[in-house]
């Protein structure tokens, strides 16, 4: 119970305490908790200077015993009443506030753990063969994104320009984007690294990251089509991935941890998480960490999706597992999204490109209006929740952004079109 | 003329002068700037606080009348005898001092520049078919890598284990690499970034880049062989790769720039380097940006290969163009490279893969032994040279790694083999 005036079932109660970097009105940024509609100052109520920098990066790398306690002292501020003086005015109202990117990237990798969407790409881009590559039941497909591209919910997504070709066309055109799309993603943020040479092994997940995000990681598909055999994604990406700017710890999530869906291979020792350990050093459950969040897509404040992280073949710790098993490095602030999370049900698909089927089937919407992909003006906002104690439900915040039209800069022409 | 004891020919001179981070017995890491077989101290001989951080982003990020200013201090202090008396102590004997990485990365794009480079693969993978990808000579291929496991020159290499299937088994299998190969390539670090939404057009090129070093790319080419459908390489090449310590600015290579090979297909507006313009502010011709690179490519010391940069169809100022034609922002410390280096014969080949034709052709090497790809102990070197003033070359010096064998960590089992 906390002295807070505090709805039982808010998604803000105690029993989330997400992280962010907030600026109070004139003020320089620093580390917050958000609270209810309220955040409160830990630079100000817990006097560590690791919270008075402009990122989460040094807490971070204090590792998950310091993540513990001050999560314990945060709980003990807001519950025991001799603290309400001394904390009340390090609470700022949320809507006084500027909420900034919470941590300092370091790299950004992209999985493609959804079996769904997966499927539904092969089905659309490679019809009359097997939706599935062969490798993606025996691995966490991923590949690394533009980390200094990540930006915080809010900020707006100028629609990227590039090249496209149409299967019909002699040659490529130049211009913006006109297969604009979404990516509701789930993303994990790592607090401590691991060395090179060393892999992380599943049950250490919970040392190493830190916690979650909602993700946007928008999509220009038809730039992506053009470039990206054989090296991947690569422009078609990195204008934008938008992030939430609240994360929230895997503390918080431990009711939300369920087994992930049945696995159709036989997985190599690293990845298998069927046992049932419990990692020694930080007293969680070794396995398994499917996670049951429930997300939400709404274009223009209408839901067209709501997707459920539930069905995700891969988990965030094989995730890990895989990206450091050739003995890559990770640093603190390193940060990897889940891949696309889609259903199996039309309207639970994350992306536009599946809601519409490749532009084939366009959405509907409430005044009568469709899409097929994003038009300038267009917000699209992805929440997402997760299991509380006491059938509650706890808030994982949502990640915004808004379309504005492309822009022509100066020494970059059109070129034929 | 400089007043140091310095042969006329010699590749490091002062039409040379890259930077470098260097620690000196028993000291803390500063920039430095490599002189013949010393390095200059620069935070102690040109008092400028920047150049007291252990990486070079500080200088970079001033920008480029920053860069030539001290370009022009460093010369005078080495040409007027005047000096000589306060710069001689802040001169280190090469061979006393550790060598760092240079620069603290950002992110780091590999691109695949090279025509004979991916003609070669294709001609490998997809017998039968075109060897080049039709998108091949519209853009500059590219992807993001992993910025935090770049090393400096002399880091081991511990052999990477993974997930690799051959074609006729049934199910993958994990352990060490057994088709390990280096990638000969040039880096471009980028000093001054720019912001998200404004594309860098050709003639900005030397106004954003700072400077070059030789780059190896190790791959493991049996873990992407497996993995990089549909999404591009991951771990094959996520373990290391290796970057010399010294940076040669673009003002040393002025000499080196060439025309790149006649394009076969007409680019569009924001690729075409085909004008003739002077860039206003920087004062460097604003193009062309081909330059005349000598790679060399020594195994356990001796030159198995001579790849000509020359040969690169995509230029280094092609190539920031396209990565930021999306609006994608750049930051100091940025770094790309620009894919294996190949020529036309087979002893210009830049990587194993194709000095042995795919392991069909194995190299023989002087004592009577062969190598298709990497064994454990092999130390593999990428030195390179640019054409100087009056006929002499200049050094972009050289990177190196020795393999050592596969470690397996605890808690990552080896798995059915």
């Amino acid at each position: 119970m906390t002295w807070l005036d505090l709805p039982a079932d808010s998604p803000f109660g105690l029993a989330n305490l997400p992280y962010g970097v907030f600026a109070p009105g004139g003020g320089s940024p620093r580390v917050g908790v958000r609270v209810g509609d309220q955040v409160l100052d830990l630079a100000s109520a817990l006097g560590e200077p690791v919270f008075a920098e402009p990122a989460l990066n040094a807490f971070l790398a204090q590792g998950h015993q310091s993540w513990a306690r001050v999560r314990g002292r945060i709980t003990d501020l807001l519950t025991d009443p001799k603290h309400r003086g001394a904390v009340e005015p390090a609470l700022y109202p949320l809507a006084e506030v500027e909420l900034l990117l919470p941590f300092e990237p370091a790299d950004y990798v992209d999985f493609y753990a959804g079996e769904h969407h997966a499927a539904n790409i092969g089905r659309m881009f490679r019809p009359g063969s097997e939706p599935l590559t062969p490798n993606w039941k025996h691995l966490p497909i991923g590949y690394h994104g533009r980390a200094g591209t990540l930006v915080v919910s809010g900020t707006p997504i100028v629609r990227p320009r590039g090249q496209r070709k149409a299967p019909t066309a002699a040659a490529p055109t130049f211009g913006p984007s006109q297969r604009l799309d979404i990516e509701a993603e789930i993303g994990f943020v790592v607090g401590t690294g691991s060395p090179l040479g060393t892999p992380v092994p599943l049950a250490d997940f919970a040392e190493h990251v830190f916690g979650v995000c909602v993700v946007n990681d928008w999509s220009a598909r038809d730039i992506q089509a053009w470039e990206y055999v054989p090296l991947g994604p690569f422009l078609g990406k990195s204008f934008a991935t938008s992030v939430s700017p609240w994360v929230v710890p895997l503390a918080a999530l431990e009711q939300a941890r369920i087994a992930p869906p049945p696995r159709d291979e036989e997985l190599l020792p690293y990845l298998a998480d069927t046992g049932t350990g419990t990692d020694s050093d930080s007293g969680t459950k070794a396995d398994p960490w499917g996670l049951d969040l429930a997300l939400e897509i709404r274009l223009n404040g209408e839901t067209v999706s709501r997707p459920p992280f539930s069905a995700m073949y891969w988990t965030p710790a094989q995730m890990l597992a895989h990206l450091t098993v050739n003995g890559a490095s990770t640093r603190t602030g390193d940060f990897y999204a889940s891949g696309t999370v889609s259903g199996p049900e039309r309207n639970q698909r994350g992306s536009l490109i599946e809601l519409s089927w490749g532009g084939a089937d366009p959405l509907t919407l409430r005044d009568g209006a469709t899409r097929t992909f994003l038009e300038d003006g267009d917000e699209v906002t992805i929440a997402a929740t997760a299991p509380g104690p006491n059938g509650t439900r706890i808030g994982l915040g949502e990640v915004t952004g808004r379309i504005l039209p492309a822009v022509t800069a100066a020494g970059v022409g059109e070129g034929p079109r």
